[in-house]
């Protein structure tokens, strides 16, 4: 049977569960998957619905868009595979990853293409029939290079961006352009060890802890809104060299599981924060 | 502001999100947190709500009877302290920590007494105020021995019964006379090393993690519904005594946790599983 | 510089590391890494060194064979890549895994073939250039898939067969031919749902917590010596179908952290228990 | 037996372990656990052993001075409890945890005394047998209280002194009189978080994961050498009440690790970093 997601978010007030349910079930829905959450602070409600047995998606938002505040944002999909460009630099290991869980049906993702600045991961990525398009950064400006970047983009039409290790800065207006739309994964527990070079920077302080973050990218680098963390212990025996090594298994980790739950529509983005219904 | 924890259990049908929100919004309430569970095998659904400004708790389980289907569960309970009383053997690790918990108001609970096998942990516990039992096994059969348990259980009254490290085995009719209401910790991660000694049979069997688990204690030793597990790492540097040592810190631990579920009323027993509302 | 890794087991007796090192010292190695063990149930010494700086291979051995007891084991390995094949199935996460890892240089080891019982693993396998055996097991005896099976495997000779969810149980006599050489994972925390259907097995139990193990195959099913461990906590939501997905992250993951540690000859078997020097 | 623990920290240089265990040997010194560490940026050798069988500490100490680089420093202590004083302001969680694990014989520890700026934690402490010393900060310069506090940990002469949430900066000239000595316990996972309120910090920018850092204590503020750390799980649900709740279950765990690390001579400082032989 075909599942629709509900993802809503409205100013709070009383009643608002039951009037959401009260609509579905008049509509011969059943729900199959629930989560709410109150922002206390800002006052803001928000809700995660999976429902079966409802077909007509534009009756479904009209109808709840006369029964909730005038604010409130519905967002109706169904749970079908999402469209996804991968953009990656050198290292394989995130991008091989997500390859082979889109290509054997692990996430439900459709990778249009894999965009990179190197041309290191092509016999990688052709070899599961995707299109891997080589932008190399040599001679452009930042902004030339962005400009191609954003032509392939453009003509891919992805529901999401995925920087699976790509290790070139995003102009703001990029950003802009794709908000909440480009998934990144860094190399640290943020907030600590923000910029360059993180597994060194830990190395340097003497951390028993390493993590990676998947976010959302901002405009201000590292400081997008957090979507998944993972950690695992080192000890003084890990140099920056064995970090990155044993780092490289949680930013894949991290990463798959930050797309997993993008694909599945599990996230809202509240502010610099996520909720995440799993 | 008074809060009152809904935990409902019936038959799945389509809707019943939508009627018990109904009942709850027309009779001025504010859900506060809300779970539901559908286990599909069984057909059955599973809710449990946290609601504000409702006073009256029999107009409310009167209400919500008439709308749900005649076979349904309906627990309503105040968010105030439960009443517990604790059994311990000799060993200090949990019984201190859930004094100390209960003690600086960490857990909503009153340690109404400690009953013990032995006498060692009398001063830990009385130096919290909290009577101790030392009913002596020595020279007494089981049946007898358990006869003065339950004499004391009897007069206590508690909600729920907490074996922090109580080793002696229960008879079955006891077990049943308190049904989901004695909660054990096991020092091992069930269903591995069911029975005596699981530090040394970890050991044996060369494992690299051992673990802890919380659960409602059944007629079959070891095989009630689990409520909580955790883990922790070990190596070849591990004999039974260092995992025993180590395994402590992870007994106390998800004991807490497993308690802590329990006062909330975010457990409910499903067959041989519980459902955890977090 | 050229690194040998020596590993020693032999009874204890005081004064071994004095000898060994003394030894390495005076034929002017640097020793980089070192650990050792006592097995103080068996008497037993176990003790793992990385050395630089020595080039005969030959007269270490003789020298260390001379100033050690007379039943010593001594191990001496190049730490270069070693010869490795897998098996499969026709579940892609570990096999894709580990051809990533190797491809790329993150695991030191050249994957020699892959063979597997079915077809469906041959693309993935062939696009990193390596050779795809495919063994169907229909219309034959156990006895004579496993010839089949066995002669890839003398014409490739490995140091090393992983079996990457080979579903395939091997006989006695195959497993004995190459005793602790064969690594298996097995998707449940052992020796928890020992096994068909350990995800089912425990999703029945109702644990909180699912993981999975790699071990040295014995004759014994899901018995033998373990090497790696991890877990992922599930809760009342994860059907059997929900924890065999996340499962394989962590099914993934253990078996490439074996590898790493047999590849590196970081593992001594001792008994039905493994020594890990990490 | 009594045991002695070594350790060692000098230049690096060929046939140290030869050297060191060569000593030990012609003393009849038993070798029962043995970890040794090159910082090759340094060029510096560590090593922690512990040996059975040896009586007379000085004539070792002098032995091996003669046989090492000149500048090596030697520590070698026998493997009893160690005096400790405990500071805390109101929290019991960490001082309770200490307090039963010294008590009961987890920790080898004596706790000589415990000192807070507050009165709130007496009778736990004194329950414990431990004399308890009320320091009020009230009225008094930040020099005139530390004035007060250095007083008593003069008279009591702590082998160590652990700030189990004791919640007062102090002076630069307090933790150069202990350098090393005055174990801390941060409630983040550092550097993340540093300075006041560290759980709000988290809450506001919506990390999924939190943690807390034992190090010690040094002039920079949080910037000691860190010892231990640990993390766990946190999503959008949980204010910075539940983080503090949750994380006070990672700060005592975190603080009681450390504790037993130093307790057991397993730590060495190196700069800003530790080396921990576990």
């Amino acid at each position: 049977m075909s599942k629709l997601i509900l993802v809503i978010s409205c100013p709070d007030e009383k009643g608002l569960i039951a009037r959401i349910t009260g609509v579905l079930h008049r509509h011969n829905g059943n729900i199959v998957e629930n989560g709410e959450f109150v922002d206390a602070e800002q006052n803001r409600f928000f809700m995660r619905t999976a429902v079966e047995g409802i077909e007509d998606v534009d009756l479904l938002q009209r109808v709840l868009k006369t029964e909730l505040p005038r604010e409130a944002r519905i967002r109706i999909s169904g749970s079908g595979r999402k469209r996804v460009v991968l953009m990656a630099t050198t290292e394989p290991h995130c991008l091989g990853d997500l390859l082979i869980r889109a290509g054997f049906g692990d996430l439900p993702m459709e990778v249009a293409s894999v965009i990179s600045n190197h041309d290191t991961l092509r016999e990688l990525t052709e070899s599961f029939h995707v299109p891997y398009h080589h932008v190399s950064a040599e001679g452009l400006s930042r902004g030339e290079h962005e400009a191609q970047v954003g032509a392939l983009l453009e003509a891919a039409q992805p529901d999401l961006i995925v920087m699976a290790k790509y290790m070139r800065i995003l102009t703001s207006g990029f950003i802009q352009q794709y908000r909440n739309r480009i998934l990144n994964i860094h190399h640290s527990f943020l907030p600590a060890f923000i910029g360059a070079n993180p597994y060194r920077q830990a190395w340097e302080r003497g951390v028993k802890i390493i993590g990676a973050t998947a976010h959302f990218a901002s405009e201000d680098l590292d400081e997008g809104p957090i979507i998944a963390q993972d950690v695992i212990p080192v000890n003084h025996n890990h140099g920056p060299k064995e970090m990155a090594r044993n780092g490289r298994d949680v930013e894949k980790r991290v990463l798959a599981r930050a797309v997993r739950f993008v694909l599945e529509d599990r996230v809202i983005v509240n502010g610099n924060k996520t909720i995440i219904f799993e």
